[in-house]
């Protein structure tokens, strides 16, 4: 049976579920009661009951390409696992492979072929530097979500998103131009960081109903509340290290469970 | 010993060596006698064969990502065998990891820890959206090469990239950061298309002395000519199928090297 990002994350709207969770192993911060026979079985291991704790509660995970490729193929294989014991324990929970990925068309097809068929990713994330036509092999699976970079959540975002072009911030630009140009599958979608929730309001006003992945609650202190009120519907409110790393005792599982609750329960009081 | 990339790049320039070869493997175009007991020895002795039979005449080698992870972790092992072949019977030529990575400051760390410490590469591609703050993990490390796309070499570059910001191309204003910002320590290069000489040509002007990489020759039309003379020197001419694939019969690495000479030939005499 054949998986359609738009329809996997339409069913955890519905079902009032907004939190992404970020799959991003650190081996100095997993806890050291965490084994296993290698290091690809004990990121693993880590992942899966990091799952299992919170596939009820969460809309999406994502895992970040970086912390597995910094272990070479054994984190490729972690990363693969990865996505596969998620298919297998929570299979309505739609996988984003975080990879800003962008380069020209013809290379554009391998990583595509990657994300989607190798790794059997859901939705991935991209760069929008070199324009929609190098995309193309990204845009056209129509059942895969191509989440850009809109503005980002870095302290040092605006340098060049911030620039006007014709009156218009770049990321406004970057957010028109997906909208009007980029949708034709109807499989776009944003990124618009928590830490701006200024401009989340304006890339909101720009796409109406398109779906805005938020990365940057917690460790980097964006305003949920805030980001919740300006994105309105079909978001995601992203956070990685605030979960995985809730405790790094016997009972990070739970940990990470009830701070995943307490982000869902912020997310319905703010909506 | 540790590896400098400038150190290495000037040497390849003192030569008058002036072209870098892309190692993008496809499975497709890869000469059928070309074998092994795995996908992954069938690429490593296919680069070996391009890598022995070209080494005297390019300046680096680089491997683009996408080529490697559509072939998931054993793309990846491909890869890095593929670096420290190189590294072995090539030492003086450095390799560009051609990736195109840019993410938060915490995730570069580990991609630029990928990149350097377990994939042995000397240099890597950038995106510049994010910022040199995002960028700086790979900006620090200054035995290592940063080079940032600043005009693409694809036909729907212009979409972002030649929006006026202050009157001035965006992909010039990346330029302008580059050379005023962001190369404190002196490592930082620019991506410009062949198939872009005139923009290439603007480009020389605001980064006088800074490496610039040209990607476009070959199967992409570029200009080779007029490339190499608006870029005048520390270049890198750069291309991939034209050279891997000139031939799929038994004489594929003899034909490769005939035109890695025929590239090498028209360089010297545009210069």
């Amino acid at each position: 049976m054949s998986r359609d990002w738009n329809e996997l994350i339409e069913a955890q709207w519905q079902a009032k579920q907004f939190l992404c969770v970020g799959l991003d192993p650190d081996l100095d911060k997993i806890p050291s009661h965490v084994s296993g026979n290698s290091l690809r079985e004990r990121i693993v291991a880590f992942n899966k009951a990091i799952v299992e704790a919170t596939k009820d509660i969460v809309a999406c995970y994502k895992p970040n390409s970086a912390f597995y490729e910094a272990h070479g193929a054994e984190g490729w294989m972690a990363l693969k696992e990865t996505v596969a014991l998620i298919n297998e324990i929570a299979p309505s929970v739609p996988v984003i492979f975080d990879a800003k990925r962008g380069d020209l068309e013809n290379t554009n097809k391998s990583y595509a072929s990657a994300a989607f068929d190798d790794l059997g990713a859901d939705a991935i994330t991209v760069q929008p530097y070199l324009g929609a036509e190098a995309l193309e092999p990204f845009l056209a699976r129509a059942d895969k979500g191509v989440i850009v970079l809109c503005r980002t959540s870095n302290p040092g975002a605006g340098e060049f998103q911030d620039l006007l072009v014709d009156g218009l911030p770049l990321y406004q630009r970057v957010a028109k131009n997906v909208v009007e140009l980029w949708n034709k599958n109807g499989n776009c979608a944003l990124v618009v960081g928590a830490t701006y929730s200024r401009e989340l309001g304006e890339v909101r006003a720009i796409a109406p109903d398109m779906p805005i992945l938020i990365p940057g609650v917690g460790e980097q202190n964006g305003d949920l509340g805030a980001s919740v009120g300006a994105a309105k519907r079909s978001f995601l409110i992203s956070t990685s290290r605030a979960i995985l790393y809730a405790s790094s005792g016997v009972d990070f599982a739970e940990a990470a469970r009830a701070k995943a609750q307490a982000y869902d329960s912020a997310i319905r009081k703010a909506l």
